[in-house]
């Protein structure tokens, strides 16, 4: 696949070159144009190169070639608040007018109004009262055409975009070059499942078998003799920290060869994957651009990075510098 | 793909009927020799041609092309036992010299005695305790060397060979057929999806992430620093009935488009996929050969076949007579 590319490449640059452009080879023939050259690129492009070249000692057999990828801070932005949290925020507002009794209840009454501070007050169980009130009660089909719907709406506060513009351009090229290269590409997310499969096709390339996230149970049931999977206020799985190697192993049942993350959420998928046999790649994407995204790491609420940053520097992991590693963050800035 | 079979076999067959061999075009071009001719082969053939004919009413993307598969008794024998019951009785031997106490204690008294009628007069329950002491306690990866050293040595009681000897030979030819027309194969049985796992990719073609099943609850634990999944006496998931339709949306995220059973435990898998729009398949096995392999249906303990029977036969589901539409049973029978 990379070699088809690369001859493409080579032709359209060969016409262009006939029609005066310069640079156009180097460009055509980097499958990850937006990453700034250095040690970051050179250790993704040698991995890949290793693994991928038959005969070698580090060769893997393609069905073997599995990455993971979490998704809130690795693939799209988290601030200043989880994505998904937008949506449960505003699916509150929307169900408000059938809830009359959520002007008197928290964390209802602060969602209504506009109060982010008390909801953050509340912790983990006013998140989860949130959560369970606007993701379950629906069918699964139901649930899918919502979070489109919602998609199809809602804007960023601070960019004034569609939430899905704001995924990282260099790491949609990274997703693409794996692929190409005979990489399955794996979502593995602290976020919900069914929140992230509408959209994760269309955006990341990322078919629903391949999105990994934290669940709510379901219910079969006939409805007028018709199959539907309800959706219950009742937590099924959480795929974040020590919960990511599980719903690894309980999805893909083998282990990946290269792991990205942001987070010490994903700590235990990244020494999950280091400890295979083998050849391995563990990154972190480190947020330090504070202009182009947001500068965050140990102290955030949101997405810290601590224990995470001082292993990989112990282990020698890949930490990408936002700012000094990424040409452009969002596609909307190429 | 299709195409480029035939061409290689019109190839082997041109040749082979310059040598003098007869019936060989025939042959090489059916992708399913072991079924005999008749309305059923006729449905699966019809099926897979109808949703792959580009520009046609009826054609599916490769994207969506799920088939479902039951595995006990579908894809492989469950009789005497379901297969797993067997490895599980075997573990309980091998384990007894660590557990003198089962001695005296049922279910495990029975196993060792040899007495399985009291196991089974214990019903779910003892079922459910012999599971978990010889299913639990163990690594992930430890789990597999003791399911893979099992199958290498185990012998069916009835045929005298390994387990995985007696796959269904029309299944895999199915299985490839499918594979080979742009089908992703998915096993969803009530079977332990880590009992699966080690094997359903050398003997069916099926890779790990295609393999749904049971399961048990797993802990990440760093022992002396290598982390490792520990399999815990709690079970997660049950992936039968309505659990089927429920695994699948959990692990694929899309309804299949044809689904493959043999028991009432799969009737819930395929009204789940016939309540698709566009066109779908459903299947039902039924074990009518006593001759050359085991005949039962609505009074079975195992696979019991009765609720499944009236609703194929309302809804026009095409159901395998194994007697009469299979040449043969097993691939060690051709």
């Amino acid at each position: 696949m990379p070699r088809k590319i690369n001859i493409a490449g080579t032709l359209v640059c060969t016409l262009a070159f006939l029609a005066g452009a310069a640079d156009c080879r180097a460009e055509q023939n980097d499958p990850l144009p937006s990453w700034n050259d250095g040690p970051v690129k050179s250790a993704i492009l040698d991995f890949v190169q290793r693994v991928t070249t038959e005969g070698g000692s580090e060769f893997v057999p393609v069905a073997e070639r599995i990455a993971t990828f979490d998704n809130d801070g690795c693939l799209w932005s988290e601030q200043p608040i989880y994505f998904q949290l937008a949506f449960a925020l505003d699916r509150v507002k929307a169900l408000a007018p059938m809830h009359p009794e959520w002007r008197r209840k928290q964390p209802f009454k602060a969602v209504l109004e506009g109060d982010l501070k008390s909801v953050m007050a509340g912790g983990e169980h006013a998140l989860l009262e949130l959560i369970m009130a606007t993701h379950a009660g629906n069918t699964t089909e139901e649930f899918t055409q919502i979070v489109n719907a919602w998609l199809a709406t809602a804007k960023h506060p601070k960019t004034g975009r569609p939430y899905t513009d704001m995924v990282f351009q260099p790491m949609l090229e990274l997703l693409a070059f794996l692929r190409a290269n005979g990489f399955q590409t794996y979502i593995v997310s602290g976020g919900g499942i069914e929140f992230m499969r509408p959209w994760a096709e269309r955006v990341y390339g990322i078919p629903p078998q391949q999105v990994i996230g934290s669940s709510i149970k379901t219910k079969f049931e006939l409805r007028d003799g018709k199959p539907v999977l309800v959706r219950l206020p009742e937590i099924n799985f959480i795929d974040d920290k020590a919960g990511k190697p599980i719903g690894i192993n309980q999805h893909i049942g083998r282990r990946p060869i290269a792991a990205f993350g942001n987070s010490d959420g994903d700590l235990q998928m990244l020494q999950w994957t280091a400890a295979g046999e083998g050849p391995r790649f563990c990154l972190y994407v480190h947020h330090t651009d504070a202009e182009r995204e947001w500068a965050y790491d140990r102290e955030s609420h949101i997405g810290k990075l601590d224990k995470g940053l001082d292993e990989a520097r112990k282990r020698g992991w890949t930490v990408v510098d936002m700012k000094n590693d990424w040409k452009v963050i969002y596609p909307f800035q190429r």
